[in-house]
């Protein structure tokens, strides 16, 4: 019996790296092949290169000629686990209701909490597992997913478990947040400052048990929080060990990138309200701006995010969902991609460096969003002749297949 | 043997008929049964209103409950026939070019007939039907595909055959388009007069021979084919008994809606910068408005056509793809629907009537586009709980089946 060093060599695809240490925007090595051990990238370079032929290097050959390979996707902002859908909002939106009154008058966050609150467990889990598909079937391999439907201690927890369960089936990794500041429940109505302290003091830790979440998020804004009460949340969460994220200044300025940057948030997200002062402030902090353009489309925004600011200042740009039910109903990270390109301006390179790379900047993972030894083999696989087409193309089947930890999931 | 007087009869979802004649904005009717015989739509009612038994009046019982079931969807303007991409344009616009400028250089269409004219019937076929397949994944039943890529007689109906034989094995029903006016052919570069005489002699009428071609269309703009031009073609098309479209006011008011109207096209499509005299005579003429937020969300548009001069005026809105490789890389009549309402503030019901009903009438085709006794049993099957949702999920599989004359085809 033969053993063989590797488990599975790729070969014949070009990779886009998005190493920055490889040239171009792509960090590209076409006729490349690609060696994985133990879930890991073990081999990178051309297939000329391979120290012996590949069906001895390696237990299983995958060629894979005329494709582009790129790093898994990585979704690093959603809000996939909630019960419901808003469909009726967004009509009424589009006759005229507006978001911030709408959540006011007890619609918005606070009625996909309220059925939320009211799912099973299954179907809770079914309809994430559902969307995590989706999100899949377009070649992510990581998706960001948020609590904060439910805003109780044990509801909280339960999105978490649930988010983890569907990632699980739906053959994604899946890195957990607690957005417990999400919004005030009815039932702190009257006392703000117990539903902050309950955060700090139960949510926060309890969250941090287990690995279900690994960062903890804020909504910064007038309709939700202030930056004086995220600070004992996030005390919390730095004690407990999470990384820290802020939703800011997308409706309004209210200083949520300055936050963020003043504690070294792994990122602020939105930002289409974000001051000169709070790109300096993320810029200073080593924050990523997550932009965010299902949300500005859904909302009919027509303020984009500061992104020549961000360019200038050296603050890089993650691309995420944002899927959710009230703001951004969108079920495809490539669809984001090309939206940050015809919406945000940004070039397909920094689209889809937005989506790898800088995205896992935003989870705060070093072990995966670029292809290169020692970092996870989470690999995309594209027909496509160019990797601009990933942020050109509008739906349709790009993906010929896609891998995670080393495993061809299809 | 016992003999079924239909052939299928579909249960228990609720039916969105979009028949005006019934009440609200779906025509709804829940709890519904459609029956079908050779291909049409036989019954259509109260499945407590059956005349006999399921299994006894139909040979085939399929039972959707959960479910909304709509007209199949039509999406009544693509180019969905081309060779190569633009991805390095669409790169290129983003870093600064422009549209028009593109054009002028050589970019822009004329590069995509290089490479039309280029591509063997085989992979231009594999790849148009590779498109024709991601459309139907979401619902669609019908196609419009434009010819235009090619400029040369042999070319056109080339494209046009190339069209017929994909839709064929991708199981959706294509109606062509002839648009020969899309731009003037190099060759012809200093003798305009004689293409368009070409056109009128001898494209149209043999594009209209064995059904190759159900309607004659025009790109009317500054930098494409004047009102003038149009007549001589239009006539030709007139005396083969073909429709009329007209590509109208896109990227200046060129008085494309105008012309339309004055000839009783059966739509004019894009209208951006169509003036209050163009939707008029869109009104007297019977014209549909095509709307095509892909291109105005790919050319990174900020004037909108006028939709709410539309409606005062009466004048049907249609959504489609406009499916191309140069402004509107979409792939999805979903993902259009979705835009036209967060773009161009449509609400869900004119948006889905617009790719059901009015896109039906833009092709000139009765028989299809709203579930009615007669028609063709195109349908698609959705797992959602309302038809809102059709046009506000972005990407997702929300597709149950698709039956195309009668055939479920998946």
């Amino acid at each position: 019996m033969t053993t063989h060093p590797w488990d599975t060599v790729w070969l014949g695809g070009t990779l886009a790296t998005f190493d920055p240490n490889r040239p171009g925007p792509w960090g590209a090595l076409p006729e490349a092949a690609l060696g994985v051990k133990n879930g890991r990238i073990v081999w990178i370079g051309p297939l000329t290169d391979l120290p012996e032929p590949p069906d001895v290097v390696a237990r299983e050959v995958r060629s894979v000629p005329d494709t582009w390979i790129t790093p898994g996707l990585v979704d690093c902002h959603t809000h996939a686990v909630f019960g419901g859908d808003r469909a009726d909002e967004f009509a009424a939106r589009l006759a005229g209701a507006d978001y911030a009154e709408l959540a006011r008058a007890g619609g918005g966050i606070r009625s996909t909490v309220r059925a939320t609150r009211a799912a099973d467990d299954e179907p809770l889990r079914a309809a994430a597992e559902a969307r995590l598909r989706d999100l899949a079937r377009d070649g992510v391999t990581t998706v960001e997913v948020k609590s904060g439907y439910d805003l109780t201690v044990e509801g909280e927890l339960r999105m978490l478990d649930v988010a983890h369960a569907a990632g699980r089936r739906a053959g994604v990794a899946v890195q957990g947040t607690l957005l417990a500041l999400h919004a005030l429940p009815d039932e702190f109505a009257h006392d703000r400052a117990a539903y902050v302290d309950l955060v700090a003091r139960e949510m926060v830790p309890r969250a941090a048990e287990q690995g279900r979440a690994a960062q903890v998020d804020a909504f910064v804004e007038d309709i939700a929080f202030s930056a004086e009460e995220c600070a004992p949340v996030f005390r919390a969460a730095r004690a407990a060990g999470l990384g820290l994220r802020v939703h800011a200044d997308q409706l309004t300025d209210s200083g949520g990138a300055v936050l963020a940057g003043e504690w070294g948030a792994a990122s602020a997200d939105h930002l289409e309200r974000t001051s000169p002062q709070g790109v300096r402030a993320m810029a200073d902090g080593g924050c990523v701006a997550v932009l965010l353009p299902g949300a500005y489309l859904t909302l009919r925004d027509d303020h984009p995010p500061p992104v020549a600011a961000f360019r200038e200042a050296g603050v890089p740009m993650a691309v995420a969902t944002d899927l959710n039910p009230g703001s951004s109903p969108l079920r495809s990270l490539r669809t984001a991609a090309a939206l940050a390109c015809s919406l945000f301006g940004l070039t397909p390179a920094e689209a889809l460096a937005g989506v790898t790379r800088e995205a896992a900047r935003a989870l705060g993972l070093d072990d995966r969003g670029v292809l290169e030894v020692g970092r996870r083999a989470d690999l995309a696989v594209w027909h496509v002749k160019r990797p601009e087409e990933l942020a050109y193309w509008i739906g349709g089947e790009l993906l010929r297949t896609r891998v995670l930890e080393g495993i061809e999931e299809g």
